[in-house]
């Protein structure tokens, strides 16, 4: 094999498993490999790379793992698109986030929520605003006698408006995130219901909801700004550096 | 063992392995373990859960690809906080994206720079208006005899941007992202350089800057909607349902 010293990789603390993963990725790589395309296999790139069969198995197991390849009943192995989404899902689920990755993942949510009117505004149905519509009459009706804030109702509203956008990683994005949206509802503190709103009045759903039906985006970002102000004063009062 | 049929799990479609993982899964969850809990051996899941060590082995192999165990010299096996990032990022690397989750996720940077403005003007210090200052009269002077639209100073520009947020996942996930930006830059129509702007004005990165230095989040919404919009034209002519 001639070496070629401008694609050198660095090799310490890389344990033979790492290498061989890099060694497939570039495999990969230079033959163009397209989603759909079978690989090698296991016996063949064992003695390709002259390594052990158990170590060529555990590499593809990080491959599979990641969703980079699957097993064909009738292809063996081939190339698939990896789920982005389903790989930050696994990582979640097991409930091991540190404060300060939730914090900014709650963070992530506003900024989204601040972002998306655009989206929002060029891809709205008539049933969307329908299906809104009534997503807020319902909350209006359930809340007469009641002022508690209710995480079910929230879920409901802000979910449309992901699914309002369109955008498909972005949906199931929120979805993944609402167990941390729980955590930092079920952790705020006291007072928050007698939230003094800086331009006094609160922007209610409904509100949001007229400016959705009849108004533009650069008004909702604003409204949206406001119905969110309580959790950006929370957010931006901390230091961060 | 004793059998508790409350915490019953749906086994059809499963593969052992897959049964083993979430087993593993209760088992972190019932015992209420913490990043740095070590975790039992192989060997004592195998003999705990009635099956081949091989099976353990290829279930744990899973979970260290994911980030949630490490093994540590003296330790032994210890719960770790999985990198969400890390996850993404490998997925993102084999270049197996479709279409269509590229489009998604370019969407995603669009509503990203519209949503942080809150936090980069509650964030901002001196030390970042001065660097700001500095990329964009670099970008001035190396622009001045030519049209030439330069991906190095846009990352230069919004990269600054994302890392005045102090938001450590934005940063990071804007940072795997680049790849993505690229290939939609190099993509980019002919005649987006004759781009007519909707309010006569294009706003460029010393406009935006100025406003961040002395300006408001609200202004600086609007003002980066108009500096994004030839992108926001594009993606919001796309059909999507």
């Amino acid at each position: 094999m001639k070496t070629n010293l401008k694609k050198i990789v660095p090799i310490e603390n890389l344990s033979l498993v790492d290498k061989v993963e890099l060694r497939l990725k570039q495999y990969f790589k230079d033959n163009n490999l397209k989603i759909g395309d079978p690989i090698p296999k296991e016996l063949e790139f064992a003695s390709a790379l002259g390594v052990s069969r158990t170590v060529i198995r555990e590499a593809l197991l990080r491959l599979r793992t990641i969703g980079v390849i699957e097993s064909k009943k009738r292809s063996g192995m081939v190339l698939t698109q990896p789920d982005i989404i389903q790989n930050f899902e696994k990582a979640i689920q097991y409930n091991l986030l540190g404060e300060e990755a939730l914090v900014d993942i709650f963070e992530l949510r506003l900024i989204l929520e601040m972002g998306m009117a655009d989206l929002l505004f060029a891809r709205k149905t008539p049933e969307d605003i329908a299906v809104l519509d009534k997503i807020v009459s319902k909350q209006e009706k359930e809340e007469q006698d009641t002022t508690i804030f209710s995480l079910e109702h929230e879920i409901a509203f802000h979910g449309k408006l992901y699914e309002m956008s369109r955008n498909t990683t972005l949906q199931r994005f929120q979805n993944l995130l609402l167990p941390v949206f729980e955590y930092v509802h079920d952790n705020m503190p006291e007072g928050a219901k007698d939230y003094k709103y800086s331009k006094g009045e609160f922007v209610t759903h409904r509100d949001l909801f007229k400016i959705l039906k009849d108004g533009d985006a650069a008004t909702f970002r604003e409204a949206m700004r406001n119905h969110l102000e309580p959790h950006f004063d929370r957010i931006l009062a901390m230091v961060k550096l």
